[in-house]
């Protein structure tokens, strides 16, 4: 069996004026970042950026070489402002125009009377690209290489990570546990400091929350490693123990 | 009157695996992009990067040259993961230790016997810093130059904002207007594409959205010319009355 990479890394770029006004509250982030880890993949970045061609085109060729994997969100739909499909193409040098299969796919779905100019706008992308499949409304994402471009429609979104599964080589799995304490951050950050120079290879991140009037925080721990996760789990567990602090929650 | 500057562009830098990871849903791009509307300050990027002093101090020194506003949220509580305000003095080749101002506020915010290493991490930042108070926990955000940097736990970031007002310059404030419309988008989109190109100075978006089993699209129009949006506003009437699509919203 081959051996999984120890690390696949990916980046989220959001095309959207809405996100960037504040009119709209992006959740597609949560949803993607959660499928990769499902997958073995990292997200490392996540860029939001106008609905501009040139800022698309250079955010684009910029991140596909930084990145394994990359997924565009927003603007691959009918209407003047959706210019991811013609930007990708630029970015990679293709020709940009109806896409066979997805122009067939798109008027076998509204039928051939529906099917008008802004419906089949969105059979236009890259001619070469590769389809994704859209089970809840129709019209294909697509991808080039290593770019992925979804719709920004979250239940859309959502449908359609489940037939990219094969697409992307993960590496491996990121494991995760949450302990939740009631304490504040400044009661064990130098205890918690010492374990994390302890563990290079786990990644302790402290999150305080305010909920119900009652204070807290959480300690997760992340690492590829299960063995380390284990450990370090133990090490904070004494800590807390010594410390005499009431464990709230666990995952 | 000096007049206003047409535009003045802002970009957040969100620092924090916890969002990367999808843990947590960021909500504090929608509170600054809000609130910098309301300024005349037009967001036009956001980044979400890792907690890592290499790309934090990376990033800042890309965006600091680009943008006239730079805010970034999360990495300054009391942890070993809170590194925002060591890499922010790196980026400026400044001096990080005890702030005068900041160590004597949380000292009297505290008391002399619960001011422990873990609090007095908070006063750690660039010893020429100036402070942003925060007026519901305590421990102060700061800036250097035209970088801003605020906590991540929404409920404070947002009690801290009204307190930079007079430290922002805005330009001219954007106004917008959203008519919704019972329809969806290739229906306009053609009609709407046209009213785009006779508008150049106004940024119209077209949203489909699916609501309790409804569906519908929200045309937003935004510009900093009042006159432009009345117009725009005008024609896209025109168009919805000549196709017959009702308006369910107007805002």
């Amino acid at each position: 069996m081959k051996k999984a990479k120890e690390k696949v890394n990916a980046a989220i770029v959001i095309i959207g004026n809405e996100i960037l006004s504040g009119r709209t509250q992006d959740v597609n982030v949560v949803t993607i970042s959660t499928w990769l880890n499902s997958l073995g993949v990292k997200l490392e970045e996540v860029r939001v950026i106008p609905d501009d061609q040139k800022i698309i085109v250079n955010t684009i060729n910029i991140m596909k070489k930084n990145f394994s994997y990359i997924f565009t969100t927003g603007g691959i739909g009918p209407t003047h402002d959706d210019i991811t499909s013609k930007s990708i193409a630029k970015a990679f040098n293709l020709t940009y125009g109806f896409h066979d299969k997805a122009y067939a796919l798109l008027k076998k779905y509204y039928g051939k009377e529906k099917f008008n100019s802004g419906r089949q706008k969105m059979a236009k992308m890259p001619k070469t690209a590769s389809l994704i499949l859209n089970p809840s409304s129709g019209a294909p994402g697509f991808f080039v290489e290593n770019v992925f471009c979804l719709p920004g429609v979250p239940s859309i979104l959502k449908s359609m990570l489940g037939g990219l599964n094969n697409k992307i080589k993960g590496g491996k799995k990121i494991l995760s546990k949450t302990i939740t304490l009631r304490t504040v951050e400044s009661e064990i950050a130098k205890s918690l400091e010492k374990i994390q120079n302890r563990y290079k290879k786990v990644e302790i991140g402290s999150y305080p929350f305010f909920k119900q009037g009652k204070i807290g925080v959480s300690i997760v721990i992340r690492s590829t490693i299960e063995k380390l996760i284990f450990n370090c789990e133990k090490d904070i567990k004494n800590i807390v123990k010594k410390k005499n602090i009431k464990i709230i929650g666990y995952l």
